[in-house]
């Protein structure tokens, strides 16, 4: 059939076109694009089908502020292609009426309306794993769950019913179980166990460090076991929920049907009750700058006036989201975690830090970003990432991440590592560490291992990054001057006295005072630290963290200057000698008495809530030229 | 509240739990989701709804046989952040009532169930468009269709009530449109076009690339016009669909979903029936194997009959599936593109090939790739990538690009790129293409942007990179060692002769016998071509290629060998001299005759049906050490 003929056909095509249009569930949908949910092959199968019950039972228990004891057990399947999964939890349970859809309905879940930091947000997760067994192994899944200790336990065989998404009941029963609460899981699915274990392990042990408080057990086909133990026993910071948006980068369109549904008669009320941060004040002022009466009923507004109002939300100034729905990981516990990680390649430097807390359409996020440095880390390689959603592990579609692409928009050849032409990730022994946490992480797909490249979250990653970046830089060459001067100072302090000692005693003359020598060749203040860590007694876990400080004065004057030491957000500050001048939660300060040259002077002080290895001296002056001061930058955190 | 409070609490968590368990539609889903569809961030989004649009409207020709004549247009938007999206096109149009469920309804589509290689595939895109507007700016789109002369035309304002993912009309009426047929659809989003630009043109001209027989017109917000004409006025091979999966791949689940609902009573029948490629023999050969009596009722099937069947499926040799319902673009003109997008960095060498079709997941699908390399390509820079899938260009996320991923998995320091440790995309003058044809291209999430990492594509593609990587080293050797010896070639046969003819001159005596001289040096049989393209008269688009082959023997001995010349598949082979032993649509063989020693032989061959400058001749011999010939290769294709 020629163009010119078809032309003539097109009424004809129409019909029959249209005779094909129909409707899918969204079961079906995800049938046939099982790859989206990160079912693609039997190795990432594998993997995902054990990430969606993990992420789910660390959900749960953090739900019930239940500390999390999950055993995930991989055993060998009926024939070569099968994999068992079992995935047990001890949480609270799940509603006997409620099991069969949850684990056997798309798009059916828990966090949709709801503004909290958690792992699973989509209602997509543990049923795609469901649908994926029932097609890959046409195996129905097995859940046990038992809500407390005076009520039973449930048993099912579920699948879905790919045409209606719904669950279909193969089995349905009242079982014993020698368990007060938790959920079991048991699932047949095609998986690659061989090349599979390596990401299995991966997932687990990464979870594992960014959930000090849960311990988790795993099983291997061969009965091997490992136990990826807590290293805290205290509960994460409870997030609170939060059921209203932020006004920032709020849409258009959502803020349109946010005014259509409100019962707010005012646009002042509709404004202060349907967001958050949004107090009287600032309600107001909103309405001011949107020129728009603040007694005018939202729903009598117009296209223009909504648009007037978003722009008034720029130029308002209006307080960051609430924190408390936001769990970030702590910047100890995340350098503590890269310590522990990386002890095999004693790096040089660890750098950590949680960034303020922000937001995208509406939705609150906070980025942590991490950068492990030098000791064995191959040199020649690329930068190794380590990407973590709301305390998940993303194993991979590291190239799409915005994680990925903030690393490579910056210049890393300013901070020492090598990048062609100054894009892309950088070569050289760097590993980077970068959480993202928010109410509502933006992944790129259905399987969540990316995520999106929103303009304010990689915004918020690079500023992080960068911050990291220039503590690195001035660590590594505040030590490569220390590395310096103390040769100068070894041959000065050491070998000059026992060259005048020497000299004067084969001249038989009194040893000449080098004092004025020594001062006028070194020229600097010497600042020196040193830690040791205590063990509280009776308290195996536990230690006080001892700083000694010691300053030297290596120049012909006198000096008098200010001290800073700064202190991790979670460490209590205790004993501190001699009486600084102010104690902040971040720091400590000391009006320094005159040191007269040659003198020296010893500061101590002593923390609390930290672990054995977590603390490193970062100490800054104020008061005296940073150049002529070793061990110490100059203070510009202000008052 | 402390961890073991909480463990007294589980019934009432798991109560609260169950509370708040709820069920959204798909609609919300995406709403809530919208970087999932590629509307992560302004600049995408515009990239995106261009590309839904256009991709559907190329769909819909395709289906009606027309040449596609496409108008992409872009406004500026009723405010800054706000552009207009207008993209009409000549195809069959869509019915009155089928036009708000087209546009208005998430999963709803006509390609569902059908196995044929298209652009949509989801029933998602231009619905996702709707809702991106509707969200970001509260807007309606307005649809305007027409289905052929006689009909009216029909136009819509349609938005989507996400509850329940069904069409919202704002207004509906018959109109004059002075278009016979067509569908010409008005969007209003939030969207950058200032950074957005250079991706739309980018996927514009992909677009065009890949769509020969397509003309696209893009005017820009400023009325500048860009056209980008259709090089062919010939529709692609149309495409046929079949309704049935091959059986390769297949999963377990979707064969015992196929068996409970066939209507088939004998198992034999039951596989003849609803797979492709599967005969009577074919067929029965599979329940032997299976150990399956071929007249059992396929509802009496157990689980470890259908896992049989599969094993059986893997054993039995299975006709490769019909590849008449896929639409390769064919080496031809993939070199001819690429000729022309690289015309400006001359470079040395294109190559491209068309794999067999091949199966995953009982979807049949075809890989095509291509290599450019050399000229003034940069050297220091990664190799790019061009990435199609059927017939759409894709822009992002390159890095989880099962391409990317096969590229990155070859060693291409063999073939002479540089590339760390043997891994990952090689740096040098290269630009990869590849292009994924199949009935069900696996993205890996709806917004398809990348292909995901399916090990049967993977592996079809490194098989296609490797043939060509391999013509391409040859090629370069050839090269190579012509220069080499066209060096003293030329030496002897110029220069040679020159001085016994001016040191007979100077002596006084005849010019001595060089012929032995110079075949002793020379000890090769030369041959040399040349190509001419002329152009049929009367017509301006259509070419003769004119190829001219020059045998020469350098060697002391009469030459006897045979010669092959490798012909394109698209080209006709025309006027041959002299007589050769065989044509096929592959080759031209022939038998030479003797060449004595310093004498030459002259071939000639026409091709018809191919475009100026797309040939370039491709030698082999055979019966001849190939190590004394210089220009063609050793013959391996048998015969």
């Amino acid at each position: 059939m020629g163009a010119h003929e078809g032309f003539l056909d097109s009424v004809r095509v129409a019909h029959e076109l249209a005779r094909r249009q129909k409707e899918i569930s969204v079961a079906e949908f995800f049938e046939r694009n099982k790859h989206i949910l990160g079912f693609g092959n039997p190795t990432r199968a594998l993997v995902t089908a054990v990430k969606e019950a993990v992420d789910n039972s660390l959900d749960a228990c953090e739900d019930a502020n239940l500390l999390p004891d999950i055993v995930v057990e991989i055993r060998k399947g009926e024939n070569e292609r099968e994999c068992k999964v079992i995935v047990e939890d001890n949480g609270p349970g799940i509603l006997n009426d409620q099991i069969p859809l949850v684990f056997g309905k798309l798009l059916y879940g828990s966090r949709f309306h709801t503004i909290k930091q958690s792992r699973g947000q989509q209602g997509i997760g543990i049923s795609a794993v469901v649908l994926y067994a029932q097609l890959s192994t046409g195996k129905f899944t097995k859940v046990l769950s038992r809500i407390g200790e005076n009520e039973p336990a449930h048993y099912y065989e579920i699948g879905i019913d790919v045409n209606r998404n719904e669950p279909e009941i193969a089995r349905s029963e009242i079982v014993y179980w020698n368990k007060e609460h938790g959920t079991r899981i048991e699932v047949d699915i095609v998986g690659d166990y061989r090349r599979g274990r390596k990401f299995v392990y991966e997932y687990l042990q990464g979870t594992s460090i960014v959930n000090p408080h849960a311990r988790i057990t795993f099983i291997e086909p061969n009965g091997e076991k490992h136990i990826f133990d807590r290293v805290s026993n205290t509960m994460p910071k409870s997030t609170l929920e939060i059921r209203k948006p932020h006004p920032h980068g709020i849409e258009l369109g959502t803020l349109i049907k946010m005014a259509r549904q409100t019962k707010a008669k005012k646009l002042s009320t509709f404004l202060k009750t349907e967001f958050t941060s949004m107090g009287e004040r600032t309600s107001r002022a909103v309405c001011e700058i949107a020129n728009l009466d603040e007694n005018i009923n939202p729903k009598e507004l117009k296209r223009e006036d909504f648009i007037r109002i978003l722009d008034a939300f720029k130029k308002t100034k209006i307080m960051a989201p609430p924190t408390n729905c936001l769990s970030p990981i702590g910047e100890t516990l995340i350098k503590r975690s890269l310590k522990h990680e990386t002890k095999e390649i004693s790096p040089e430097f660890i750098v950590a830090t949680t960034g303020p807390p922000s937001v995208y359409s509406g939705h609150p996020f906070q980025v942590e970003v991490g950068i492990v440095y030098g000791g064995n880390l191959d040199k020649d390689s690329p930068a190794k990432i380590l990407r973590f959603a709301n305390k998940v592990p993303l194993l991979y579609q590291q190239g799409d991440c915005v994680s990925t692409i903030a690393i490579s928009s910056i210049d890393w050849r300013r901070y020492g590592l090598e990048q062609k032409g100054g894009r892309g990730i950088p070569v050289g022994p760097a590993i980077f560490f970068i959480h993202v946490a928010s109410t509502n992480v933006p992944f790129t797909s259905e399987s969540k291992e990316a995520i999106a490249d929103i303009p304010e979250i990689k915004h918020e990653i690079e500023l992080a990054l960068k911050e990291c970046a220039r503590k690195m830089q001035r660590h590594l060459t505040k030590k490569e001057r220390k590395k310096k001067t103390r040769e100068k100072f070894i041959l000065i302090t050491k070998i000059l006295p026992e060259i005048a000692r020497k000299a004067a005693s084969m001249l038989n003359k009194p040893v000449p005072p080098l004092d004025e020598v020594i001062t006028k060749i070194m020229d600097v203040v010497w600042i020196e630290d040193s830690i040791e860590y205590e063990k509280i007694e009776g308290d195996k876990e536990r230690y006080i963290t001892k700083s000694r400080i010691l300053v030297a004065n290596y120049r012909q004057k006198p000096q008098r200057f200010n001290l800073y030491a700064v202190i991790p957000e979670d460490a209590i500050i205790g004993f501190v000698e001699p009486k600084p001048e102010k104690i902040t939660d971040r720091y400590i300060k000391w009006n320094l008495p005159t040191i007269e040259p040659i003198s020296k002077l010893e500061l101590n002080f002593e923390l609390a809530g930290l672990n054995k290895g977590d603390f490193e001296n970062d100490l800054y002056v104020e008061g005296i030229n940073p150049d002529h001061v070793i061990g110490a930058d100059k203070w510009e955190g202000g008052d």
